[in-house]
């Protein structure tokens, strides 16, 4: 892995957090390396302005492109939906509790068409397995035959 | 909650472990409240057979039909069609590593149409969410005012 | 699963999360069903007052409905007293680290009774388990045959 | 920390893996530390045997005493009885999914007087918890006032 | 277990939450017994002052006692260098998404020399093992002969 | 994502389970795609075979190549050394319970030399580490203003 973006602030040492102090690289102070997938993120969704997520992992640019192209590769068109993708993405950020990846990919559900109802089918889904899931583990169930 | 399945082997202070020693509730040695619940399950399903999950649950009635309510209700016909609540399942299962889980719901969902190629789809999706929740964990990333 | 819930507020497609936009459903504005509900919970819980996690499920009546039937089965009188309960509750929570959940059901736990003493026992359990959860990860332990 | 077993089996660089490889050390083999330690543990429990968790860690004596001198302040007399502090444990066992956890302190709930309906209820507990912390992972819920 | 510290503000029964009721205890109103862990943790760490983790266990001198022996074992001169060390610390604490420990073992590690290109690599790797752990459960991998 | 291997053995619908139903290619069976990934995995690591993972995900080549792309960038030379990498990756798995991954970078991190003292203490801290998170989590700590 290699180099850091200029001007992105990150001084080894500094006493700074590793999140906090990791500032959101803008397309104004951005390489023209990291401006390109800015653009192609922008481009790729129809969108004039780009998330946090990004801004900040242009910190480092080398991780930038490589997660833009994982990104683009996996939630592109394929055999499901684009809305479904989303929901399995829901699926697993609300499992984890991770509340940036909740807000940023319930936005771009809906955007993509989720509805309120949806949306709380989603919601109690994504409960009940979490807590059949717990049943599973404290019976250590045996897989039935006919799964296997 | 109340009332043990007559039957149903679990004496206090066993030395049995709590999973190995929950031994399936079968058809044949089901009470009728039991019975009742396992022919709505094969009802609802079509099919002529009932998985260990349900069978172990039967040990404690109240839950087992507290449980196939739950189910019943949430994955039933809504606004959400059937193969992709089967995908957000399957989702949080294999984000917990639930094995039963995966195989239980792994084989619903190819029953509901699931193609090798969206099943290859859906894993892809899973793993790169469990990887951007922890990018967004490690920089404490603040959430933009659009996603609000 | 079906109705959403008049006045919710929540429309298909509006730009806002899926938290932050939901907002909670207060008494004065529910509907009929959703204060059945909100009555029952003040009555079995001697309060005057229902708290978020409640008012925003309201948004989906049904779901209401269903998770407050859950909870009344599940956290009334049972063969564990009801501080016991909230404890096991709190274990699962601060392991998840759900802050939320940590607020409530302390609440609940302290109105139990639990005291300061009982509440430092109990974060020092969880931890400990926490720790060596991932020792039996680690070593990958086959289990003892007396635990059989 | 310092100072492997003798005769522990483990070899730098050796191929075997990480769990696997790591050998119970049994009594008959282990050196007048961890005898010592092993002493106690029966001692304290009032057993006749040492558990497979003891006798791996065994194979590195200061995190074996280290890890002993924990469990027995912790899970020791306290202001929680010890069922209820066996009921936490499995609390966050089942919701990590510890396989050995859960078995071997299952076996510990019920040699302290857990009953099977004791069990049900626990088991229960844990399902509707870990549901309800996604549902409020997904809502973002505020906390209220009250809880603070 | 035993013994609150005086001041501690903790009353049994109180109506405050179990995170923002634990105030910290400040060294100018702690105990002898919780000024000498304190003072033990300045001078090992070469630093003047105590972080909040410190101060609101010290709530319960037990276990402020015991985890700091914990952690000076654990976290002091070994096999593993003082960097290395904190970046595991980091990898399970970001994987579990605590804010609190990701801020604190994020500055340990800057303080030992963790630069901004080995802070990029760590989150990456952190990354990329969460997505295939979550391929393994998915695949139900079975372990290779060599790895065994 | 497109394209299923050829004599992959994977048709949409069939009975088998998600994990179990997906044999690993094999080298003699795989097409020129994918023997240039095992080609540069074997090359690349400078071994004469490849373990399950890659010849599970080899069933869907564009994951096959996606992931061993990320793999080679992320745990490639760079400015943390290679046993440092394979430490954070153990830190991530074992938090996760992910026994194949354990057993598979356990063997490369003794591969790259880690010793029986490192794992000791690796295993310590991995506890350790997940105790004081869910610490962190009960008392919800505030973030010291020296850690921002």
């Amino acid at each position: 892995m290699s180099g850091l973006a200029p001007g992105s602030g990150l001084a080894p040492g500094s006493g700074a957090g590793p999140a906090a102090a990791m500032a959101p690289v803008e397309y104004a102070d951005a390489t023209a390396e990291v401006r390109a997938v800015y653009d192609d993120i922008m481009a790729t969704r129809k969108v004039d302005w780009v998330n946090n997520y990004w801004k900040v992992l242009a910190n480092h640019p080398a991780t930038l492109r490589r997660m833009w192209a994982n990104t683009k590769e996996v939630m592109g068109p394929g055999a499901l939906d684009p809305l479904t993708k989303e929901l399995i993405y829901m699926a697993v950020s609300v499992t984890n509790g991770c509340r940036y990846c909740i807000a940023s990919h319930g936005a771009a559900a809906r955007k993509k068409g989720m509805t309120a109802e949806q949306q709380a089918e989603l919601i109690a889904i994504i409960g009940l397995a979490n807590e059949t899931n717990r049943h599973a583990f404290a019976f250590d169930l045996q897989i039935d035959d006919r799964f296997k």
